[in-house]
């Protein structure tokens, strides 16, 4: 037998703890923002698949065969999609196509930030935008939230505050439509005057659209990249909440000065390109009636998560009615710490996103918690919240008493 | 009109240059790792696209439906492949799906090099592992190569003198199966003596066998990993060069307390899905009939090339007639500087790979440039080589004469 070989001595300094072994999803699956198996559209996958390959197949031999930004279709499809539902004018060449949104985040952090730097950032936000940051000992500051989003009072306040520290905030970033957790929309005079102020400090947008298809009316105001006609700010979308986050595929919109740096930290010789020209091929022909469709089951899918919170949690649990997305952002009682919550439902078999995990401010997330209810059959929401709550009391004693459900 | 933002003043430290506007590939492209259009089975990707989306479409709704590692028949697949390819035995939770090898060589770096650390490489090798040590600031030593790769005298006499100064290697970085750029295969009793070396001094070996799948007789020694059963080795894959370098599907093999280490460092929220799914699906099929008409293929092209390198340079280009791969490695004339002979030479529409670009040593390959041969048909092989000829012989006074052939 050849010897173990001890790893540790070599490590790199600051390297994750090792990953657990997978064992499968829990019964009850309320996070990581996956979508409902009916939105993907599988016939029309197959057939664009076909199609796509049949014609263009054999530039499979080459790496980026239509240009290092990403298939170029695509990126014309997305000028089409960004002008009719976010009033982008941009080109096809201002148009990065990334490997998922996640991607897109990594660039920017790349482009923008190093260790001690300081950014702004909504204090309930994306919770691997703050995993990221914190790896890269970045300081994120939290302006608070309300139900339009960002507070710009605040965050005048905070930029005021450092630039009399002389310290200057890399970037803003922002999920103003459909914001992640608390699903708000931020409506377009706030937009106006958040330009305004960030001109004003010098300080770039990073405006995140990872959700904005999702809205149950699919309407909207125009995006801050639109309305500032690109300039100092960049935005990333995604796919992955409209077709399936297992599609890794996003994408940056920036104007030229930006994206071609951008462009240069992208050393991963291009995004899987089958991925690219299936969307591309599906898109073109079927984007906008699927979405439609796809809010409709979202939608109720989110009454039902609604209404299961109701019988159960009663007047323990408060939530809004978001205008679309996959979550809902729930208060519980002062009283309950969702760290320990996640922990004790895990082991029940309800998984959740606990309120520290999404937010740079532990103390006001303590007693709050995401759920997504996009993939979960309505079946499993009402049993994954019954579940939930009956975790809930045993280990703090809300909400007081049990909803008279079917037991599993 | 919104006035421009400008960046510079917000870029994190050490960004890159900005990226050029692509313009499209060059006429003779003779760079890039490109492979053969005939090396892409569109037919079988189609039915292989078609029957797997139809089974399993509806998980793309989920993140990494089996799991983190990726998809697992696609791992199931390779625990097959590599066993009969490669001798090695392992299981699929010892195999981590990439987004091609380069996020194999990125993660690999981030698991254990850092700012000033030492590695050792063969002193000709892939020039994008190069350029990724460079940017992250690693002292990355060569070691001289011979016909069978890594001359292990020399590598000793490293490891020794480093050893004396009390520097730690963290890896050695090799490519023992069709070395890149040279071809060479490194035979079994060698690789038995650079695992006891490096077992010795406490190294680990990262084995590169991305071209290991192209070989012209199919017969190979066992790789590195198997040898050592794994421990002290890191193994990388791909697909690129079999099936399609658009195709960002690649793999590490590695025992589970590094792997689990890697898994980690993986922060991509997985590797494309239906590229995943359709190479499962391709593979447990076609892979190994596939792999022979490729090699096929491929032979031929690489004996166009060293006929018109000897027609054009005569006895001014040397090379050899390596087993496999993709490429040649050729050494000119000492006077020619192939760094100046690419930039000539892509202004008349042929790209080539500068020696320096491939290697740690620019003395050694200042004269030196490797030409891939995959992708040009056999007319622009040697169409491209003799401009390639000319554009020499103008710059640098050889070829001393031009050989009778068809000007374009």
């Amino acid at each position: 037998m050849t010897a173990p070989f001890d790893v540790a001595p070599l490590l790199a300094p600051d390297t994750p703890a090792p990953a657990v072994k997978w064992n499968g999803f829990p019964k009850y699956n309320f996070i990581g923002g996956h979508i409902a198996a009916e939105q993907v559209p599988v016939d029309d996958l197959v057939a664009a698949a076909t199609a796509v390959l049949k014609r263009e197949g054999a530039m499979l031999a080459k790496y980026n065969h239509t240009g290092p930004l990403g298939y170029r279709p695509l990126r014309e499809f997305l000028v089409g999609k960004l002008k009719s539902h976010a009033d982008i004018d941009c080109t096809a060449d201002e148009i990065l196509i990334t490997s998922g949104s996640t991607q897109g985040l990594s660039l920017v952090n790349s482009l923008l930030v190093g260790k001690g730097d300081t950014i702004l950032v909504e204090q309930e936000t994306y919770g691997s935008a703050i995993s990221r940051l914190v790896k890269i000992g970045v300081n994120a500051i939290g302006i608070p939230l309300d139900d339009e989003g960002l507070r710009l009072d605040l965050l005048k306040q905070k930029l005021e505050e450092l630039q009399q520290k002389g310290i200057k905030p890399k970037y803003i970033y922002t999920i103003p439509t459909i914001q992640n957790p608390t699903g708000a929309i931020m409506g377009e005079a706030r937009r106006a005057a958040l330009l305004k102020l960030a001109a004003e400090y010098g300080v770039m947008i990073f405006e995140d659209e990872c959700y904005s298809d999702l809205i149950w009316t699919n309407k909207r105001p125009p995006s801050l990249y639109a309305m500032a006609k690109g300039e100092g700010v960049i935005f990333i979308g995604s796919f992955s909440k409209s077709l399936g986050p297992a599609l890794r595929v996003g994408y940056i919109v920036a104007k030229w000065p930006v994206l071609s740096r951008l462009q240069a930290l992208k050393q991963d010789a291009g995004t899987g390109a089958i991925e690219q020209m299936v969307l591309a091929e599906y898109c073109s022909k079927h984007f906008a009636d699927h979405v439609v469709r796809s809010n409709k089951l979202l939608s109720s899918k989110m009454q039902v998560l609604r209404e299961a919170l109701a019988e159960q949690f009663g007047t323990a649990a408060e939530f809004g009615d978001p205008p679309g997305g996959i979550y809902l952002w729930i208060k519980l009682p002062e009283n309950v710490d969702t760290m320990k919550l996640a922990q004790a439902a895990l082991a029940a078999g309800v998984s959740i996103n606990p309120g520290p995990e999404w937010s740079v401010n532990p103390v006001h997330s303590r007693n709050r918690l995401r759920l997504c209810f996009a993939n979960p059959e309505p079946e499993a929401i009402k049993q994954g919240v019954a579940v939930l709550a009956e975790v809930c009391r045993r280990e703090f004693g809300v909400p007081l008493r049990s909803a008279n459900i079917d037991k599993l």
